[in-house]
């Protein structure tokens, strides 16, 4: 079954100064022309699977049904390690076996994994150095195009997520330089003022609510806590970044 | 009718490091997967709505004839700020009520304008941070499919683009250095020599007319007045950029 | 007779900070609403012709058959240079006269070139300045909508690459930092040990077999040497860029 038009959505560290996403669209376009390639994102931190992780997470349930999501952070390529599809979400996603797809299979109720079997379907890589052009995208090219299905990749394993640190922290500064928090919009339902490494900030339910050149705590679009200075940059205003400590006191 | 192919364009401020732009297309494709997405631009500067208002007037009459422009400069996310639908150079433009149709208004012979009516539609934030995904971004998507009319979005009203300062000026810097100013070709008709600050520029027919390492004026491919340095960085080399006053003596 | 969907590639140095780019794509669009332009890379050096004929020759035989690879780096843009159009490894190559398709050229075993007659295909500037909107996009939308034909474009012509510099040298940094040099596989093979600018550098076949921290040599998916640092970055942690030496001693 052909499926033109299938969406084949990208993530990876690679950022486009380079046309390293150019050629991996263009390997995915020659396997299969009928590819809806649209880039999630290419610029997660280097080697930065955390971050990789929670990008992937933020955008389940925003694509279409059906796409395959292809996602390239891979400090161990030319190593050993094996390459995962990841079938969550109504969609499938393919990426090496590093942890990468761990906020989407925590974030799942329903996940099915398996091992990609390289040499069963013909892929084997014409560099040791780019895998998103030689074997990642094109695997991603076959499943969008039907040529290959999810139960044929490989073998069916189970997948267990890493541990995180369970700490309420900030992740990282977005291009706005808001900070970003690990806390999930449920465990701070009511809370309205959060201590920001020292820094006492109140809750708004929108930017447009907060004071002008202010810090304001929010729930924003991830589902995640952020704090954020209305039309200005958090993460200068308040020399703050990943890893910074975030407290409350839990009403009562 | 479902329109496939059609083209929505996007223009933000969100950049390209963060997966904002790429959850937005996926949303959009959610919606209407016939869409085709095209990035006209996300590096407006953050909330700089003036920018992106000529940003869009640039891009008018460039595209084909039914393309949905889809605009996201939003320093008003959040507030009571209402969504507008403008028909003008035979396109769609979508955008928050805050002025960035403004230049796209002002240069077209035809409008019509309508207030969009979110709740007729069956459009509601998921979220109130990210309208783009959740509101502006769809809404693109059924315009493009042909599943909600212009007609249909919501009532018509009367637009009046805001008044901008008249005094001839560099507006912004673009990615190459060169000084974008405010003024329209048509201006400065004739006009050989022109005063940026007190350096004296003279005019040339296209870049490679000019003297290496010397500044010079030209009409750009906005239709506008811009002042630039052969192969190099006219921004720099004269240590000039957005407010620079400009100057000339209108030939008799 | 036309080819939905046909790839039409674009290899700039506009950058992504400004909408150059979208708006030539507009341009692209409005010509031939079927094709699908795909971004090979916007951040060539500004002008640096010789950096934008090694990422074309980099995505040869990585798109697909019958993809228009549409180039624009142009410090001569309004000036008398020629436009060509280029045939080889079974894709067409849009390019001015300066030198972009050199490395395309240089690498392939059949090729064939013409001179674009632009008045003869009804295609003229609007603008002095723009000619990847006005010219250049629109024809690789022409060819790639097949309104007009390779052979149609012009009268055929012989074509030399220009010259290159012979010695083994840095020809940039990437954006990961890895030093890509201009030594072909062929001319290391069996090579083990580097020496670049003084620094020993040994030789290792993937990045996952570099040690941590240490600058390692290897064939990139270029195919070309490459200085790289696991996880790190080669050009910091040497302090090296483009045009530093490389020297080795052929193994008997």
């Amino acid at each position: 079954m052909t499926r033109h038009g299938t969406v084949v959505s990208l993530l990876t560290d690679f950022g486009l100064r380079d046309p390293y996403v150019g050629i991996m669209k263009g390997a995915i376009l020659r396997r299969f022309p009928g590819a809806n390639v649209v880039d999630l994102c290419h610029d997660v931190p280097a080697f930065d699977i955390e971050i990789g992780a929670r990008f992937w997470a933020a955008a389940r349930n925003h694509f279409p049904v059906g796409t395959v999501h292809v996602g390239v952070v891979d400090p161990g390529v030319g190593s050993a390690r094996e390459l995962l599809v990841v079938r969550a979400h109504e969609c499938l996603w393919v990426a090496p076996d590093n942890g990468l797809v761990d906020e989407v299979v925590r974030s799942a109720s329903d996940v099915a994994v398996r091992t990609v079997d390289l040499a069963g379907l013909g892929l084997a890589a014409n560099s040791t150095t780019f895998h998103g052009r030689d074997i990642i995208g094109p695997l991603g090219a076959m499943l969008a195009a039907g040529t290959c299905s999810f139960e044929s990749v490989g073998p069916g394993r189970g997948y267990e997520p890493r541990e995180v640190d369970p700490s309420p922290r900030v992740l990282f500064a977005d291009g706005f330089g808001n900070l970003i928090t690990s806390v999930e919009a449920a465990e701070v339902d009511g809370v309205s003022v959060f201590d920001l490494e020292g820094h006492t900030v109140r809750r708004v339910a929108t930017y447009a609510d907060a004071e002008r050149g202010q810090p304001a705590a929010l729930v924003n679009s991830y589902g995640l806590l952020e704090f954020a200075v209305r039309e200005g940059n958090a993460a200068e205003h308040l020399a703050l970044g990943r890893g910074a400590r975030v407290r409350w006191e839990q009403n009562s």
